[in-house]
């Protein structure tokens, strides 16, 4: 099996220049904790990306950036809305009830997408001590189902959170694939919409570690940053290496080159299935990294076996396809020749058997 | 100002051979979480040094470690016994408090190391239900004023624990350099005590990022540490870079080496302060990688414009001096040769002003 | 207005044989938390009742002892499966999130009732340290829709629970609803149906205050019951008062009385809207002491000006009407008038305006 | 062994007065969770004590009521400064570390008073994100050894707490004793002295159950404190019954009366044993309702079977004897010859086996 597969962005190395980054800060003594040359330049690098109001603060992991920036804002008796298939809700261990001691309202949506509507929904029992308050909705972009909220529809949310005065959280794991994916620049995605802080992703698109909490503008919470960072477990003592590595990704626009890449090669990837529209089923819009195939239950396991990849939806046999900033279109290609090869086989026994 | 200082251990740089490992081990595609064959090495690594029952778990940083190990093991309601000095109880921002939801009952020491009597004393309230019951003792080792715990003090430790039940954590930020300094191998240290689970540092001891909780034996713990890694945040995906550094940390003793390195150096600038007897006071036995002296407080900016360094007890002028793994002796000698220069003038100048 | 009404059977007040236990108590000094006679008393009525392993443990409120049970036998990573509309899930305020630090999964069900399948759907992510763990089942008994479990049905789930090692939670707010409702006794339907813990509930029977937590068998939480509970802020230091209440609840049956009387009341109440099929549905079985009709909305607030009770359901209109141990006959026959004299007049009313 | 004891003040049951309130209280049904005239009446019995500012909430026990007030105003990573032997700190089984998440500073004091001092020993670390923030001193008045701050003293603190912008809280669980000790009006003690939050016991002072957490002037606190107290579970339904107690308690002085008495009980105590002096040593002042006598080893269990009491500190054998609003003269001279009886003998025979 070659050795690249379709299971993961986090299964990826990290891009050469993030490595020689890494190698370059790794020069005598800096003083710990993000007082250094390092992690200045990065802070200043999110400035010229958003603007100088921006405030950043690095984290090891996106659970942590996360959970650190939400529970930086809000108290627990107030409750964050989020899709009901949210990485904070379904894939962080509960880390958000615990660390911050408060409840998610996960609703059930379309597309991996919340709208206004939904939040609209929840605005109930405000006021009455007996229930949660609503406190924040947090949103992905790119989605967990590889979809991209337009600006038109962040602005929304924004609009919605700002009226019933939530917190308006992004959980940008996979940040970089969304603003490619729109063609637009990161202020106009973060800043024009309303979104208060956000996870600026990392380790998804060529880091080691790393990611960042960033608010946009200034809020609040930074006030309390610092301390639920540290409480939350989420400083790391030689913080030039998380520094050098996110100056050298946003420098000259390696992030955005990373993650188009990643994207173009779900798009070819997805483009490649066209023809066997009776056979795969893609259930999702390929707008950013990952497709998302229902495959024949047969085909499943022999796929797997020419590359990686897991199975998103058991029930349904909805696989997931992950690309990376190293894909390359020969992966794309043999792995889609493996699909043609074994899938619609599959298909054909499957209906004899029946 | 030269570029390597004393301010701490955590401000230098990552070995080479860590570098080189981290660089090595970027080949393609790795699952991500701990299922790969560098996080697999370093776990061989561990058990090649501890025997083959103990297990191993790597995390972020020492503050996630010592935190999420005593939270897989602990409830909330149990007490942890610690020195009233411990990282754990004044360095990492009350994230036991908040994530384990338990106190820390820290109790004042000598040379920063607790008694089994320090423990006995703690024995009460058990049973009665308004009282936190005792649960642990965790020490560090080496402490946090550069002490080394005798095998036979950590054993009597060990007993005590045993003897009421308790877990027995050691906090090895420093691990390496208490080894180096006791001159055992590390089953000695960590198994034949009955430390039931440690701290076993790499950040202070060269590497990048990455701690490892280990315990030396199995646990019942252990059946929550998965869980209560991910639910502290502390779970790196792209786990091969933290197998990648601890199996070239322990490979062919560079952990120790390192460790020995350091505690040389300290003993060097320990013994270089000898003639200065009535000058400066060193308060603390000098047996790992730190050096705490009381200076002449005029002396105390003079001496930081020489070389970095932090006060550690501001009412009684006692700095800490910190060596580390690239400590040269030439960076010592020329720092000594400082404090002969600037010490002595102060201290004169402030007892003619007297 | 008269002075009952029909918002919750929590307004009613303290039934007067309840009422003479706390006068008769109040003799002299008697041990705080727990060591007092009257708690004994009580503690020996629920093994009477329930068999010699039951343990009890008294608490101030229903929300504590959901959440003192639950956090005592479950850890901050196991998740908790309930209906959507449990109290523990909408009506405690994130108590549970922020004290037990875990995550409760709700499902959305029908009639108030978890089925099997609904625990089955939920046996995910098992061993997968990104999902929280399922741990224990969770139900409300009488519903919080006035329906009622089956025995059956309770066994079933039980099965599931032990199937899967679950622990199987009982909120039993409205336990004695449920129990004289279903004509069996508590044994049967605590005992060997597998619940492990129950919340008995006497507040809303009769009580000033105070809560049972009950386990019909003994269990392993019961070991950190004592400690949980007092760290859950629910330890009364007047313990002889809550056992004293529960003591005279207990004793010749007036917990059965008092339930059978308020669901008798609720039947007497959906009897007399029988007719008025065509203006009013009732939208649940009427298993205990609710009602919950669906009311012509300008029906609503006139009716609210004769007998106080609360929307249910505001965007379908649905009311819910709770009756109590001290409801009358007559308080139900001279709402049920108002009811025929004001909702056929605003459907009409409502019609022609259409 | 008569009926009254030594033992506590939650050993003593309800004062009649208090009893017959919550038998008048008992009519028909009244809205749960505070909407009802017996609540009302209550916080305007507190307004008159303390001005039109007062905000009040009931609670179920004082660990509740501490612990909401503090989590209400505190975030996770503010610190409490406390003495070492606060209730807060010893008595409540770690309930603030876990629903509050916060650490406790507990400092060592003599006569269990806080001092200035003490808390600007604890003033740094702050703006270190390593460091808990100092957010809070909590005092508890009367203190756990039966003493009481002046006037002067708490308006020290206070001046302390506002210079440091740290919440200035007061465990009154015997607030009560306190005042009438100090013969003050409340206003001077709580409102004057910069109090900004505190536990106003009804328990230990003739009530069932029952603290108040009363904001003297109004604290952006309250905002939060509804949430919080139903988070934290101390929200009962049957408010009216809370209610009543403390309108019955604050009428017509009976709290100050039951206070003023049980404070002379504690002084005649002490008084019989002035000509003791050899064989009893009291150790702290006699201020409030308790007394610390050092016994005779061998006098403390023939004591106890007279009376009941405990021993506070076994290693030195210091008993505390507490008095309440029911203890009579009789009581107190029966027990006094009792103690002249039976300790100068023990004593005697001590002294003659050594």
């Amino acid at each position: 099996m070659p050795d690249r597969h379709f299971a993961s962005d986090n299964n990826a190395g990290v891009h050469p220049a993030i490595l020689a980054a890494l190698a370059a800060a790794n020069d005598g003594h800096s003083t710990a904790y993000g007082d250094d040359e390092h992690t200045q330049r990065a802070e200043e690098a999110f400035r010229a990306l958003l603007g100088p109001d921006a405030q950043v603060f690095f984290a090891f992991n996106g659970t942590g950036a996360n959970v650190v920036a939400l529970a930086a804002a809000l108290r627990p008796y107030q409750a964050i809305i989020c899709p009901a298939g949210a990485h904070l809700a379904v894939d962080e261990c509960g880390a958000y009830e615990r660390f911050g001691g408060g409840k998610l309202v996960d609703v059930p949506v379309s597309n991996g997408k919340l709208t206004p509507d939904d939040v609209e929904r929840q605005m109930h029992g405000i006021g009455d001590q007996h229930h949660v308050q609503p406190g924040a909705i947090s949103v992905s972009q790119s989605t967990e189902v590889g979809t991209v909220y337009t600006v038109a529809e962040l602005r929304a949310l924004g609009d919605v959170a700002r009226k019933h005065g939530l917190l308006f959280h992004l959980d940008g794991a996979r940040i970089a694939n969304a603003i490619a994916s729109l063609g637009v620049d990161a202020g106009t995605m973060l800043v024009e919409t309303g979104v208060d802080v956000c996870t600026f992703g990392g380790t998804k698109n060529g880091l080691m570690f790393g990611e960042a909490i960033v608010f946009p503008k200034h809020h609040p919470a930074v006030d309390a940053l610092l301390y639920t960072r540290k409480q939350g477990m989420q400083l790391t003592s030689k913080m030039r290496y998380a520094g050098a590595q996110f100056a050298a990704l946003l420098h000259d626009g390696l992030w955005l080159k990373n993650a188009a890449h990643a994207n173009a090669m779900a798009r070819l990837l997805a483009a490649r299935m066209r023809d066997l529209d009776d056979v795969i089923e893609i259930v999702y819009p390929v707008e950013a990294n990952g497709v998302f195939p229902v495959l024949p239950p047969q085909a499943i396991e022999p796929l797997q076996r020419e590359r990686r990849f897991y199975v998103w939806d058991h029930e349904r046999h909805i696989a997931r396809w992950m690309t990376s900033w190293d894909t390359t279109p020969e992966d794309v290609h043999e792995f889609a020749d493996a699909v043609w090869r074994i899938a619609p086989r599959q298909k054909t026994a499957a209906t004899s058997n029946a």
